[in-house]
Formats: C-alpha cells, structure tokens, sequence
C-alpha cells in the first residue's frame, strides 16, 4: 500500500457501454481534486494509446463537459481490443509501457473494461509489480454482458437490460395488432453468458414477457425450438415472441448462425456472431408458413443512453470515484466491485477484488434459473435484475435531441 | 351536414406507431363525453371488426386506461390490412358493413390509419351517402411515412423520426470507438417515400450528422454507393455512417434488396422489403474489406413510444378530438389534418380535408431538398422537421419499465 504521486492514466477499453463514460467521469472529476495526482490522461483507444503516446490532458476539458460524460453513451476516448502477450513470452510491449509510465511519470493505472482487459490491466500491474516500478493499478469494471466474476452485477450491464425488456415490451405490442400469424424472433447480444437475453424476462413484470427465452448456458436444438414456436402458436393465436442470444449452440457446440453461414473471426479469435434472429425467423416462415420477422438489437442495446437505468448511472460513475479515492489511498493490483447487502432493500456496498480473481473468469446464468426446459428464466432472476434497472438518467435535450459530450481530446505532447 | 345522433364506431388500420393510440384516446374521451353519441365503440382488427361485427364497448374501460392509451404504443383495437373493392366492381363487403352500421344505428365511423386506409374511408363515405343512409365519416391520419397528401405532416412521423434521430446519435457515437475501419449502414422504414430516413439528418444539430443519406426519392446506384461510402472514409479516418431507407431502387426501378433476394409481396401487392441494411453492409465488406455493420431499425422505429415527441402525442390526441367535435357538427366525409401557419414559431391549424383528396395519393420529400448528387438532404428539411420532434411525453413508469395501457376488450354482443 504506497501513497504516490504522480499522473493518472485512465483507458477504456472492449466494447463500449451506455454507462462507460459515467465511469470516465467519476474518475476524471474525483483525480482533478486529488493533491496526489499531478495529471490526469486520458489514453486514445486503450492500451494502444498508452504504447504509441497518444493521450489527452484532462485537465484541458471543461466540467461542464465532463459532467456531461455521465449520459454519454460510447468510450469517449476511443476503444481498443488488443490483448496483451503473456510477459513470459514477449514482455516488448509491457517494457513500453513501462518506459511511457517513466516518461510520464504515470503512478496511476487505471483500465476500464471486461473480462479481457481486467486480465490485461492484471498483468500490467504484475509486471510493474515486478519491475519495482511504483504504480497503483486499478481494473474499473465494465460489460453489457454482465459476466465478471467476482461481483453482483456488471456496470453497464442494467442500462442494456433496461433498453432490451423496455424495447421487448413495445415490439410484443407491435407485432400483436394483426389477426394473422407473426413469429418475432429478438436477438440480444452474450456470447456466452444469458444476462442480456434474460433481461427480457423484465418485461414480464408489466404483463409483457416473451414467451420463449433461449440463453447460450443451455444447449439450443432447431427441432425443440420449432415445436415450441408451434405449441405457443397453438395457445396463443398464432402470436409468438421469442427472444434469442446470438450465442445458442447446439450440443455439438456450433453456434447457431454458424449452421448456416460461416462467421468470420474477430482479433480475439471469437467467433464474430449475429444473424442468429434472421436465421431462426427464416426457418420457422419455412416451417410454419407464418409471417415471422427477425430483429437483431444490435448496437441499439449496448448504447441506447437514453434508456440508462439511474442505478446504472450512477453506481457506474461512483466506482470511477471509488477506483480513484482507493488507488489514492495505496490501493492496487484490485479491479472495483459490488457487493448486494442482505435484506429487502436493494442496496450495495463497493468492494475491491484482486484482479487476478476477476480477469478470465466468465460468471453465467445459473442453471437453476434456466426453466421450462431451457425456453424461459425464473422469478429468481426478476429478483435479482429488477433493482438494477430502476430510475432513469440521460442526457440533457437540446433541439429535442440528446445533448452528448464533446471533449476537446487535446494530445499531451 | 348533419346532427346525427347514434353509435360512434372506431377503428384502427395499417401499420401501427408509437401514437396512433393517441388518437383513440382523443376519439374515445371526447366521444364519451358527447351527448349525440349513444355508444362508443372499437372494432377489433380495423374494418373486418366490423364486417365480423366484432367490436369492444369502450364505455366499459377505465378512464385511467384510456388515459394510459395516449402514450401506448401500437394498435391497441388490433390492425387489419384489408382493401376494399370498389363498390361498382363488388359492393358485397359494403352491403354488409351498411347491415351492421343499421343494426347498432352507426352514426360516426372513424377509420384511423394511412394511404389505403383513407381510400378505404373514403370508399365506405361515398357508399353510405349513395346508399342513404346517414352517417358522419371520418378520416383520422396515421403513418410513420410522412406520405399522406394535403396534410403539413402526419400524426406518428414526428417520434419515429424521433426515434430514428437519437439512435442514429448514439450508434453515430459507438460505431466509431475503434482506431479501426468501420463502415454502418442502418436501415430505415418508407417504401416510396424517404421522410423517415431523412429524419436521421435531424442529428445533425447536435453535431452527429450521418455521412451518407439515400431515399428512395432517387435512383440509388450501387456502384455510385461504393464509391460514396469510400471517400467518406478517405476523409474520416475509416469511419462512415450511411442510412438508407428500405425502398431504395436501382434505375431500372428494381429494390436493391430484390436484387439480392426475390421478396415476397404483402396482401396489397406491396413488395415485402428488408434487409437493404444487411445487403449494402456485405457488399461493402466485400469491396473494402472493412468491418462493416448492417442495422435495421425494424419494428422499434415505429413502436418506441419511449421516445416520442410531445408535439407529436398532443397533436395526435387532438386530432381524434377534433375529429369527433366536427362529425358531431355535422362534418362528413373529411380527413383532419394539419396546416403549419406562417412565421418563425411553430404552430399548427387543424383542418379538414376532403377524403377523395387524402386517399392514395403519395406525398415524397422534395426533390430541391435531395442534395449532394442524392446522398444528402438539406437543412430545408431540418427546418421542416425540427420542430416536430420536441418535447418528451412517454408513459408512466412502474417497476422501471413502462405501464402501458390494459384495455379490458369487452365485446358487444
């Protein structure tokens, strides 16, 4: 535990989040007071931007603006997906790093991420550890996907939940008027953890839930799913909502949309998904004969701002504060995280964790909330998501639109 | 002009929006309270409610739920997509609707809904006036398109440009947060009119303008396209929005999505379009060998009643008002609409129209407001369009999500 002083690098990075920048500013506006904290940067595109020495100079920008972040959907500062060499194998980019952290004397790393980047600010900090370099490194979680280890939900996480159930709820209206057949298929996003897709199990709380719910945890077969479209189809005057992870598989493990088309890959070697609605909606027009229409959330989820839930905003931008007061006080190598008090009343206590324990470790759906034999979620899961999408929070209007953050993003030199 | 006293019949027909309940919930209130009204009904399913005689006795509905329609998205009566035939060629249809209209003694019929819905009121005006018997007929305006004649703009346009506005803000903000190509193509709604896909410009006054706008008011050549979507990015760093609507057409008069697919047709005969968004975004791909996305708006553009303008759900509300006020006073046979008056600040007059003139005729954007050799339009349009996208007024929230209308759909026997 070192009190240091010296400048803070703050990078975003992964996909971006509708509540990633309230982290952003949390983090901003907490280091700007800090008498610890000599300059705060702001790197251009993540890790790359701290390795080619493209950062801003906070301090440059205006509050007013940088209040503004809190409502700002997107990584302001620009994202990244790079990940990093185990330093056993190549360590050329951490001794870059390190020479950049010297140069600037930067004794304050934060990165803002998922799964992927906790695991590269994990072996920054290490290797900074190692070297004798003096730098408190914070992980500032953030993941639409909710599927960290190690806390109670994910920042960025119930802003997305929000926007699929409140969006699931509008088209269960639209897709209904007719007296003929229609079978919605709905795409969220989740590669492998069901959070996003379950969300849409909220909207059941104002009497509109889908009728079917498929997470990628549980193995996904064509010909059940067929029957099932077919046997709610029976009950329920032909009208069938169905929503979908662009992850499901089948039990041999190939991805669903993979059946039909090959998908490319994207520089993680993921498989690059989407299609999974429009594929499924295809089939079932082939089956059925029904009209069927396949709708892909897409970007839509992840930066739809103004449908940010308040508790999302705001627990997002005080664990930028968090991450700040605590790295400030000594803290390092730990990523911020929450924990959900007992009782009733939702309420949360932010926590640190190791950061090896949160890098690389996927948190999904428990299986015990995955019912119906895997074509719906439990109560137990409204339990859990619906304090988490409570309040609303966005952007000022101005002309009737959002009024979102413009940062000057003048380059340290 | 008649002072008829009897039965007020409502129905709803096309493509639902985000207000076109609004509009019921200004018929219903103002029915109800109308001494020459006896009974207020609602047909389920537009017109074939009637044929079927199937319709809910609105004066057994809350007050609060009716209320609660005002900001309820979709056809909450049901929709139909049902043309009649002209009466000279086969008069069977109206035969029995002037059966039913006896039997209930229907007094007022409204039909709520588009281009062929008009032409269908219009049809049933001019039978009942030929045929004797009195009733007051009247056309209330709804379509996203914008493409209904003799009105300044039509009710449910404003929130999906709305809608269409701050999404393209958002998915502007996050296309871009890679150092990497990204080229996104999103695709809005409008067959032959591109009203809706020209309300993406309306970004522009927050500074989040598309690159690229292409309506189906104009040839869209897809070599020319290519060629666009690669000086964007020449110029912006690899990035490129591009928003397309769905009825893009080659010159030869062929929808570029048919080009790729063979469409099926609706029951109007209407080529059954989609999937431009996802056909453009590959080609591109393809060409560039850039990241590319493909979105469509799809149902959420004319069903995010979360995002409505206030000008928007007042003025549709009103016109169901007026509506029933005129026909009380003996109008028949009319349309509402709305003429914006002269000056600087934005202020409508309702008006009525005769239904022969509203009915089937298509009202496209400018062809003066189409620039930049037809990938761009103008801030003609933004001045057009601007004020009509203003204010905020969306349902209650209950439980973080929205509390939508519950009607309880009691019929008549």
């Amino acid at each position: 535990m070192k009190n240091l002083k010296g400048a803070l690098m703050f990078a975003q990075s992964g996909g971006p989040t509708s509540v990633i920048n309230s982290s952003a500013a949390g983090v901003f506006i907490e280091a700007l007071k800090s008498k610890n904290i000599t300059e705060v940067y702001g790197a251009a595109n993540g890790i790359k931007g701290v390795l080619e020495e493209k950062f801003y100079d906070i301090s440059k920008e205006d509050m007013k603006e940088l209040k503004l972040l809190k409502n700002t959907p997107s990584s302001a500062l620009g994202s990244v997906r790079y990940k990093l060499k185990d330093a056993s194998v190549d360590d050329t980019d951490y001794k870059r790093l390190l020479e950049v952290f010297k140069k600037y004397n930067v004794r304050y790393f934060f990165y803002n991420g998922g799964n992927d980047s906790m695991d590269t600010c994990n072996k920054i900090s290490k290797f900074m550890a190692n070297s004798g370099y003096d730098c408190n490194v914070m992980g500032v979680p953030k993941t639409i996907d909710n599927d960290l280890f190690g806390t109670d939900h994910c920042p960025g996480f119930a802003s997305a939940a929000k926007y699929i159930a409140t969006t699931v709820m509008e088209i269960s209206l639209d897709a209904k008027v007719y007296d003929t057949p229609m079978v919605c298929v709905i795409e969220c996003m989740g590669r492998h953890a069901g959070w996003l897709t379950a969300a849409s199990k909220l909207a059941a709380v104002n009497g509109l839930a889908p009728d079917l719910i498929y997470l990628p945890e549980v193995d996904f077969d064509i010909d059940k799913f067929v029957e099932d479209v077919k046997d709610v189809c029976a009950k329920n005057n032909n009208k069938c909502i169905a929503v979908v992870s662009e992850g499901i598989k089948n039990k041999e493990g190939t991805f669903i949309c993979e059946l039909v088309a090959q998908g490319a890959r994207d520089s993680f070697g993921h498989a690059q998904l989407g299609g999974v609605a429009a594929t499924l909606a295809n089939l079932i027009k082939e089956k059925t004969g029904f009209k069927t229409r396949g709708i892909e959330l897409s970007l839509m989820q992840r930066c739809g701002a103004h449908l940010a839930s308040k508790v999302d905003v705001e627990e997002t931008f005080n664990a930028g504060r968090i991450a700040v007061k605590a790295a400030v006080n000594g803290e390092t190598d730990k990523m911020v995280c929450y924990e959900r008090k007992p009782g009733k009343k939702y309420e949360i206590e932010y926590k640190l964790l190791p950061l090896e324990l949160a890098a690389n470790t996927e948190k999904t759906v428990p299986l015990e909330w995955i019912i119906d034999d895997g074509r719906n979620v439990s109560d137990e899961f409204i339990d859990y998501a619906l304090p988490l999408i409570q309040g609303e929070s966005k952007a000022p209007l101005e002309n009737g639109l959002p009024r979102f953050a413009k940062l000057k993003k003048i380059f340290v030199k």
